[in-house]
């Protein structure tokens, strides 16, 4: 790892670079080899991941304790031999994918002897910016192997022991392999690096920050390169009047309380006002029962038997809480509701629940997000539950990948065309003639 | 258009915006009523739209003669009713191309009643800024009516009174179809309105710039939008040792010398050691009696029997010339000529010419352009010639849409899951027990 610190990080992605091309030449048999002796090499060096990882955690505890750090940040941080085995199973996982590359997506035969091909191929290099979370390393540098690209990462500083061996373990798995594909998994150190990386438009191919929204809002502002990530999940569940009442608690219970902190989480409900009296209360009580603090329009805080229903501001529409929080607005018609999505959104995963098909496929086709559901709550917006076979994570941008991106976003394409010596004045000249030679 | 004019940018992308999710409301059958409407009114309206081309003709014609202008751009600007015949043959072309919107790209039956679809949509609103060519608006009308997306045009100043006849045209067929759709094409005025647009990322979804390599990366700077076009096109040609000499003269030929000004007509010749005195002499010549100008390399220069071949510095090999002078250097392997383009190339379209299979595959793996071509003359990157029936623009982009753009690059997808009620902690609950209920 010694060259990476030495180096700047042009001269790291230039490597990298390099290793990409390498890396494209190799045969998925050979690949498959490279991620056998990775997956060995992990499980088999598991204590050492443990030790490195009690550094971190002894480090960041001292920090927790001082009250600089969350007690979330030191869960995520913290593995075991049970992690250990999940990042070995992770790299299975996606070893055994299908192989995104070289797949020919279309083939025109534009004249004889003339034939086109657009075959997906590999991005390149891809620059990771993760937090805490030990099992990234494996699992991204897992997705960029069997997609054929290079990564340069950039993890926590709190867990900079655990990284460390982790993109030490890949280089010499790696290294062993060829040397010249070393470089495929590069460390970043310091903020500065991730500083440098981002003004490398020629360089790397794709940035994904991956933390807070005011993270990947800096990152998307401060770099020309394409970034794949969502700043936010203001997602809403809007209750027809045709709901079924069931389904509307349970989905809109399940999508605020599964995981509160996910970007896939409810923050916002919208229930038609004919279906409120029936709804709300008693969505309500179960929100409170399970320490949700409800906020709702004036509307809705007339159907609060307890009076416990604070009062939202305009702020409250447009805020993700990642937390046991939710706004509740009654809406007079379908069409407030979709006015609604579309003003407050954040394109990532909305939901309608309603026993009507037509008000359903309406909802489907109206609303601008990467996710619309129907009778489903929000948090099946997930790279897993898609069966997409491992997440690089979720994209709320229109372009490229959308929604949960696995393999695919890591792929582009190229248009390989096959001639013999065909020139596009001799085409020009004989078009009148089509096919003749 | 009066609205358009007293309008700020940011409303009309909000009108663009409705009108937009209007137009996805629409039928494939609502849609071809509106093509054939707009056929025949240009058709209908053809002596009106001559004479207003004649006038932005009449001014750009005393800019020519004062020398503040080029002919190029007068050729251009000045339209016939052949030109107008031509216009209307695009519209009914993008008519009948198959609708690209709603198409389910995949489907997958998550468990009983959870069914998730992959399904193709409209962007929502792009903005085109382009220069003087009359038949933008038509055709990029139609490319936007049928992926069911709005647009914000801005023409060059040169081509006012042709594009605000145009531009009336479609809103006058979209208003009369359904006053609701009349947003879907609108005209901006002024240089100041692109600035303004450029800064609306959350209204605009996609910018195309069609014009200079000055102009498309000022917009690529000033815009957080995606941008889908291409800065330049340093196109390669690598002769090969194994190349067939007639394939590789005529190629190279016609590469240069079909139409310079293209970003597909090639800049760099890179020829190996091994061929080049077989090669060089010839090429030179005919280069010459066409009128190309040939710059090379100190070897190349020694192939020249007419010593008229100008040596190259540094900056050639960057230099999109978008004229009939030639670059040529002598390399003494593959590898050299890869490293080179690698360097120096715009990721636009490179050619190899060589008889050896396995060198091409080589070739066509190794380099990183959206287009790879053996045997075949770079000018075929085009997407009329990719038989793509209308293109949008060449985008050197490696993300979303790469190489020739048409209909497809103007759609997005969004996920769609339809489900009974489903919640997650549901699913997690009985994981182990998959497919039990």
């Amino acid at each position: 790892m010694s060259n990476v610190e030495l180096n700047s990080v042009s001269e790291s992605a230039l490597s990298a670079r390099c290793a990409a091309r390498k890396l494209a030449t190799l045969s998925e048999a050979q690949r498959q080899e490279i991620f056998s002796a990775l997956a060995n090499r992990l499980w088999n060096q598991r204590a050492e991941i443990l030790k490195a990882n009690a550094r971190d955690c002894e480090l960041l505890l001292i920090e927790l304790k001082a009250g600089r750090t969350s007690q979330a940040l030191f869960d995520r941080l913290q593995t075991s031999e049970r992690g250990v085995s999940d990042m070995v199973a992770k790299v299975h996982a996606v070893a055994q994918l299908p192989d995104p590359i070289g797949k020919t997506l279309a083939i025109t035969e534009l004249d004889d002897n003339l034939t086109l091909r657009k075959v997906s191929c590999p991005l390149g290099v891809i620059g990771v910016v993760f937090e805490s979370r030990p099992d990234v390393i494996p699992q991204v540098g897992a997705l960029c192997l069997k997609s054929g690209n290079a990564v340069l990462l950039k993890g926590g500083k709190e867990a900079t022991h655990t990284n460390e061996l982790l993109v030490h373990i890949w280089r010499q798995v790696l290294a062993e392999f060829d040397d010249e594909l070393v470089d495929v998994v590069s460390l970043l150190h310091t903020r500065h690096e991730v500083t440098e990386m981002l003004e490398l438009s020629g360089l790397i191919d794709l940035i994904v920050p991956r933390g807070s929204k005011d993270f990947v809002t800096y990152v998307a502002a401060h770099s020309s390169i394409p970034v794949l990530g969502n700043a936010e999940g203001v997602c809403h569940i809007y209750v027809d009047q045709a709901a079924n009442l069931e389904k509307a608690w349970d989905v809109s219970f399940d999508a605020k309380t599964n995981y509160p902190a996910a970007c896939n989480a409810v923050e916002t409900l919208l229930v038609h006002e004919e279906i409120a009296p029936k709804f709300l209360p008693e969505m309500i009580k179960r929100f409170h029962d399970a320490r949700v603090a409800v906020r709702g329009c004036e509307r809705t805080r007339t159907f609060s038997t307890a009076n416990n229903v604070e009062e939202t501001t305009d702020a409250d529409w447009a805020t993700e809480y990642s937390d046991l929080i939710i706004a509740v607005k009654v809406v007079t018609s379908f069409d407030e509701a979709v006015a609604h999505i579309d003003r407050h959104g954040s394109h990532h995963t909305e939901a309608i629940i309603t026993e009507d098909p037509s008000t359903a496929q309406r909802f489907m086709e109206l609303i601008d997000a990467a996710g619309v559901f129907h009778n489903a709550s929000t948090r099946f917006a997930d790279g897993f539950r898609y069966g997409l076979g491992a997440e690089l994570g979720i994209s709320t941008s229109k372009l490229h990948a959308r929604g949960p991106v696995g393999l695919e976003g890591l792929t582009t394409y190229k248009y390989q065309l096959f001639g013999d010596g065909h020139t596009v004045s001799e085409y020009q000249a004989r078009r009148r003639s089509k096919g003749a030679k």
